[in-house]
């Protein structure tokens, strides 16, 4: 196997494609056997075959989910585009460890192991004097916060391409066929938007949103700065200088371990706007990433429903939801296993003996 | 207590109105308090604040789930109003009862107690020369299938009062605070259409859809044929002599199940079509029933969309579903069981230490 972070450098993506037509006639096949009209779960259907794709098999099974929350600090949030304080980057890991956090509480909903990766956080989590380790933590630090990408890169190019190492290790020591996405930073919706106006050509007042709860006012200033920068990183036009220039550790961190999710033919669960900033440059470097993608909603923050439009995919909810940390992936998960039990336990017409319409007898 | 099915036959409501704003205030603040920003939960907040006002606390907690599928037969599906056969009905009921169906893989899915209600099949489920009775089945069967509406009214008065009140006993003997709602009856989308066009003023042909999978001719068909079902009984015009001209048994079962379910404070979840309809039914014997509905989707029929419109409610799923059975019910109940663990579970912002944006602070 190549070396995947200088493979990711390069210009020649090396994922396979999943598209196996024998493979999904069978699976379009046993859909339509099952004691049901044909087509009548909708989306639930095109999910059963995209995982089935995925796991290549037609009876499906995830196993040991894994939902990484990947967390980091942004020089840029010093400029005020945030509502919240950036010492809450770390207040919201510590709550994550503690199991109060929304992620958290439906995390243990659902079965789903979290993790917080300690990306790039201005805090140490595990002082000198304290615990050489905690349990669900994993410390992956490239600098405590990028620097300020109103005045320079957020980080250097070996910054990137340590913190994508970094993604693509921690993936390697999870076990299971799914990883879901989260991330907790505050300042991360401004990279997020940088990414979708650089990489899409999208005006940046059109991928700028609230965030974590900025009125109107204090929008409108949010893409003045965000429009400077992008101005100040005006040559940063590849998905990875794009990347650097605009941040964070927690993204750059995530598309290592998304890239390698795709290599290792695992299920990629979607969060909201971040997340999918990050597919959306994966998918740059390795366009069949996007057959490995599921999306779990479509988020109330600006830019999200271009973004999706502009990767030509649809979410499975539309539920409001503007919180990240992998809330909305965790929300979607039982939607998942509804497709794959769909495949793998319902009866066809003829194990139940159950009458067809005439049309769909064969 | 009055004596319900006698309080359905009047035009007194007497279910109470769940509005207490001092507990609407609190869950409020409650919600508030976790350490989100303010509202970023979206529609699953709502959804949290409905149910604190169903079950009546703060801290709301869904109990021993109960989804009932009620299944009955339609003597108006002899005049070709669906793609399948009657008999798919019975056979769909030995499906649900063997554990082969959808509703039946994904209520084991999520833990969620099936009972399969015979309101009315054409067959019978526990002959002389069986077994007395069968794990998951209630026989409360009214008649073998309605008699057919295109010449006379499906039921009389009194088998509709005597399949409400076995709804009715039917919940009363349930456990748990919460009734999904499910249904199986070949032709069962035309009696919904028919009650939608009758109690709504819509155009029947704006109520009519391909049901189990007829084609565009097969539709115009069929909505010809309920369009001389209604001239036949114009002057059915109250909800309950519309829901007796139209039928069906599982229908006016599943009213006396919805009716009680309501007076007993439970959560309703409701599934698509023909469970909306029913709903419409009960909502104009008693509004304050819609308080207690949860509308889990917005299926693929026809009808559907307006229908919610013409309620005023806003369903948590749009997945193209169109398979009713309670399916829909089934794969949006992990959202109302996130919505209980965000208000019982999260931390708020005092409790983990987490910074508040300055504008939220009290």
């Amino acid at each position: 196997m190549p070396n995947p972070v200088t493979a990711t450098h390069s210009l020649s993506p090396m994922l396979p494609d999943l598209s196996n037509a024998d493979l999904r006639a069978k699976l379009q096949q046993r859909l339509d056997q099952k004691t049901k009209p044909v087509g009548s779960l909708g989306v639930l259907e095109a999910l059963a075959l995209q995982i089935g794709l995925i796991l290549q098999t037609e009876t499906p099974s995830l196993q040991q989910p894994q939902l990484v929350v990947f967390a980091g600090d942004h020089g840029l949030a010093a400029r005020g585009v945030s509502a919240y304080p950036s010492d809450v980057t770390w207040q919201m890991v510590e709550n994550f460890l503690a199991g109060g956090a929304c992620v958290s509480v439906l995390a243990r909903q659902h079965g789903l192991a979290l993790t917080v990766a300690d990306c790039g956080v201005r805090h140490d989590f595990l002082p000198p004097d304290g615990p050489a380790e905690r349990a669900g933590l994993v410390v992956c630090k490239i600098a405590p916060g990028t620097a300020d990408a109103f005045v320079e890169e957020a980080m250097s190019a070996a910054q990137c391409a340590q913190a994508m190492a970094n993604g693509r290790a921690l993936v390697q020591r999870l076990p299971g066929n799914v990883l879901l996405l989260g991330e907790m930073g505050i300042g991360n919706t401004s990279a997020a938007s940088l990414l979708q106006a650089r990489l899409t050509g999208l005006d940046i007042a059109e991928c700028t949103g609230s965030g974590t709860g900025l009125d109107a006012a204090a929008v409108a200033r949010k893409a003045q700065v965000l429009r400077a920068v992008l101005l100040r990183h005006e040559a940063a036009t590849t998905p990875l200088a794009a990347l650097q220039a605009f941040g964070g550790f927690e993204m750059a961190t995530m598309l290592g371990a998304v890239l390698e999710a795709a290599a290792t033919n695992r299920v990629i669960v979607v969060d909201g706007f971040i997340t999918t900033a990050v597919v959306l440059v994966a998918h740059r470097l390795e366009p069949a990433v996007l057959q490995r993608c599921v999306f779990s909603h479509r988020s109330g923050e600006a830019g999200h429903a271009a973004l999706l439009r502009h990767l030509g995919v649809s979410p499975l909810l539309d539920l409001g939801l503007r919180l990240g940390e992998g809330s909305a992936a965790a929300l979607a998960w039982p939607l998942l296993q509804s497709a794959c039990v769909v495949l793998r336990e319902m009866a066809s017409f003829a194990s139940a003996g159950v009458s067809q319409k005439a049309s769909d007898t064969h």
